[in-house]
């Protein structure tokens, strides 16, 4: 479907950071025919090279100044503690009236980075995070399908620029997402409890198990519970590294409260309580049995590309 | 492809325990053609309509006496603290020769309870453990190639008859299952380390986000990630009370050694130590992808159903 030129969201899309989110953005924004002509930078040479040959950009120069040259529309896709050097590098090829976004996991963090770097959050800047994923990394595991009925947030703040916030509203709904909106420290509370907690948790098991003596056997035993409970520990450590730098303030609190709920199990389980340990296994499957209806019925509802 | 009688691994076999386990060995049992007449018994009468209808078994009589009258294969499939309650009610009716096994996740307290219940445990039973599973459960959820390609650990006792332990090793696999031999403490802690303390894990997670007051927003926003972190949790609380009460003496120690090693990780985030926090997540990553490659070359290799 051949959409007119002047009805897409972007004429020139610059992506920054061409990995598994970057480059399943422009994926999709092209096969939505949302975009123009798209344009790609990764501090990685190897990223810019499958990319432009896997045809996820149309040009991949080798700055990111070059990369953002004419672009009306902006994606920051790096690592969010890269976010001031990133910004930094293509500022001053930054067009007036374009519109800026980042995919980060934290968004305190980034909107830290942007006032520090750029003076203060430009009202055409818009704070955003696509709860999407999978623990792949890199250009060459993106897909167009990624964001098709996942939820995106918004973190807006107070300078924002309404219709900037409804282009990037407008560029996440071409691609099937639903988007919301919430402010930032909220966000960022809610990622630490559903993803970096979990993550941390997975990480410190796995790290755990292999400094064991008998790790060889150990995981060769191990079971399909084990390989869907430690999927996480295959995603980028350099970017959960940045992650739990960006949000520790929500994170550790957090990470306390669990070793207490973790604490109070292990007494249970050691003094035989059967019925409080019951009692938690049974709240915890009830809990997740709740969620994934929501989730079942979220898919059965979920938006289909529009323009 | 029709088998001889006499080349069956058994003329009738009885399950004990009609769940996701105990229906799953009988479904591929026939699949195999390794088995003549099925009888099975489960405690809940639901449970044993479902299987005679889903024709799992080909008998259901109402009691565990009558199920396993005239059987020379019995496998108990009952979650692992009602062993020797059904061991109690069987245990008039069991013939001489019938060898017997059990699939348990513990085999310390299995074995315990059988020594408990027959004064001994006997030279034909057979202590067994297959390393496979679902998060679901019920005799309507059983699948005939569960085992396939499965690990089964078989836990020999010092009066076991070297004819059962080959009879049952027979069994699993003809069902596709790849057999292995190790001493009761040893499987305890293995599966302490790669399957009780992830769903203590998970569990204590899940139970702790329900009990936040965003509870309903946090699971709203969770994405797959935290989807197969916790499918574990949505396995049955009481077979997991049991798991986790019969193998406590091999749990309880592991959960401290994990809260050591999470508040370790939990310090290090705190202070910002990005060398050990890094550390932490690529090592766990490297572990989690050589853990896959053997899973993968498992898998490539694994065993086809065999007479």
């Amino acid at each position: 479907m051949e959409r007119p030129a002047e009805r897409r969201i972007t004429q020139h899309l610059a992506v920054i950071g061409l990995g598994l989110i970057g480059g399943s953005l422009a994926r999709a924004l092209r096969a939505a025919d949302a975009v123009g002509h798209i344009s790609g930078y990764d501090i990685d040479p190897e990223q810019r090279r499958v990319a432009l040959e896997l045809g996820v950009v149309d040009s991949a120069p080798d700055s990111a100044i070059a990369a953002v040259q004419g672009a009306d529309l902006v994606v920051l896709a790096v690592p969010v503690m890269e976010t001031a050097a990133a910004l930094a590098a293509l500022q001053s090829a930054l067009g007036a009236d374009a519109v800026m976004t980042d995919v980060g996991s934290t968004k305190c963090s980034v909107i830290e980075a942007v006032a520090a770097t750029l003076g203060e959050v430009p009202a055409n800047y818009v704070p955003g995070h696509p709860i999407a994923g999978t623990e792949k990394s890199g250009v060459a595991a993106s897909f167009d399908s990624l964001f098709r009925g996942r939820r995106v947030i918004l973190t807006p703040h107070a300078r924002m620029s309404q219709q900037a916030g409804q282009r990037v509203q407008a560029m996440w709904e071409a691609v099937g997402a639903q988007v919301e909106h919430m402010p930032p420290a909220h966000h960022d509370e809610i990622l630490a409890a559903t993803s970096h907690l979990p993550h941390v948790l997975a990480y410190a098991l796995v790290d755990m198990l292999a400094q064991m003596e008998s790790e060889q056997e150990l995981f060769a035993y191990a079971a399909g519970g084990f390989r869907d409970f430690t999927r996480i520990t295959s995603s980028s450590p350099k970017m959960w590294l940045d992650i739990t730098r960006a949000n520790r303030a929500a994170l550790v609190p957090l990470i306390d409260n669990y070793v207490d709920a973790l604490n109070h199990l292990r007494d249970a389980i050691r003094d035989d309580d059967q019925q409080q340990v019951l009692k938690v296994f049974t709240h915890a499957r009830d809990a997740r049995e709740q969620y994934l209806e929501r989730v079942e019925q979220s898919l059965s509802s979920r938006p289909t590309t529009t323009s």
